[in-house]
């Protein structure tokens, strides 16, 4: 199989860190997006993801999966060892739910902020900006941090004691927000100590 | 279990049409919500979903379960009858994708042009408007409709031959489409028809 992204890019990070911590990268041809030069906006791409985004996987039998929510889950079911998104009813209904929240709070929040209220990909990409849009999400981000520094009070984990694409979206919210230079406060020691816990992973240190 | 909720809701309708198609339905036990009045933004509701949105599910055991689709997956997985989801990798990928894609190019457009661009749930709850970005996002969901059309021109439902939760999801889209007064152009006749289908499916007309 095939993944099309551009390496160290916040959302193609998080289906790297899904396929390390499944033992499965050696399985994928990584092939590289122009994206800084539009790449993802052409008419050959668009047919790949009609939502002109990166990661996209391609199948063998020229499927192609776009959302790394979805590859994540084809990842997840295709590839032995831990589960990433629960095995039980309630495992994985309570890691699809902080999933979500990961997503909503602060990776989509940091990314909205980005594309809105800096200059993002620069002028010739970021043709609509809304900057009062992009500066609310970063406030819903800052609140996120702290909404998820109380989490990590209580658990080991985002969605309980193992570590599941919960932590991998939130991660990549983290590596985003240092990215669009928002800070995370020190005094949100539990969050910085659990982003210093992740990034030590194998699959992430990697 | 228990499901906090407000009856004819976007949000709510998708998870009543899951337990329905899975004959799960006499399970819950509904608790209506009072969100007109501001229920949702309690102390004591925001402990059950700090995100303030219904609906919830409550476990026999008292976790709580806030997302559709976090609460699918639980019904998908703890019921018998037709996968809502998908079995294979590959077929729970493309659903994941396909209900992803109706979120955010359908039912979440549609929501945030109806809580921005017009009255939405009225002055009290709706404490900050963004009107270009609402209807920026109306723009989006008419794309949205464009383009499951030529999906559904494809095939018979959104994430191929069987339903699932992604027909749930852009149904639900559609319907709060008519709430908010966004019409549906008569000449994307294959998502008319799927509408049409869909409505008459038992788990939707009941
Ligand atoms: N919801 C998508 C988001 C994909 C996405 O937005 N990726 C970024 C790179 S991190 C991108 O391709 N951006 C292109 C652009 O903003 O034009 C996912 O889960 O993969
Ligand atoms: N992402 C949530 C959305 C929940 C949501 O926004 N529900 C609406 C009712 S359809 C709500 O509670 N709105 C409250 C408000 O806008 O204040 C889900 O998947 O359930």
């Amino acid at each position: 199989m095939k993944i099309y992204d551009v390496e160290n890019f916040p959302n193609p990070l998080r289906v790297r860190i899904a396929l390390a911590e499944k033992n499965a990268t050696a399985n994928v041809e990584f092939v590289p997006v122009d994206l800084l030069n539009g790449e993802h906006r052409t008419e050959a791409f668009l047919a790949k993801n009609p939502l002109a985004g990166v990661p996209v996987l391609e199948l063998d039998d020229g499927t192609f999966i776009s959302e790394s929510t979805a590859i994540t889950e084809y990842i997840d079911t295709a590839f032995e060892g831990p589960s990433l998104m629960g095995e039980t009813a309630k495992e994985r209904a309570v890691i699809n739910m902080m999933q979500k929240r990961a997503e909503s709070m602060v990776l989509d929040a940091v990314a909205t902020y980005f594309h809105h209220a800096t200059d993002g990909l620069g002028p010739e990409l970021e043709t609509y900006q809304n900057v009062a849009w992009g500066e609310k999400q970063g406030e819903k981000a800052r609140q996120g941090f702290s909404y998820f520094n109380d989490v990590l009070a209580q658990s080991a984990f985002v969605a309980g004691e193992q570590f599941s694409i919960a932590d991998i979206t939130l991660y990549a919210g983290l590596v985003f927000a240092g990215f669009a230079q928002i800070a995370i406060p020190n005094e949100l020691t539990h969050l910085v100590a659990w982003q210093e816990k992740v990034a030590k992973r194998p699959s992430v240190a990697a």
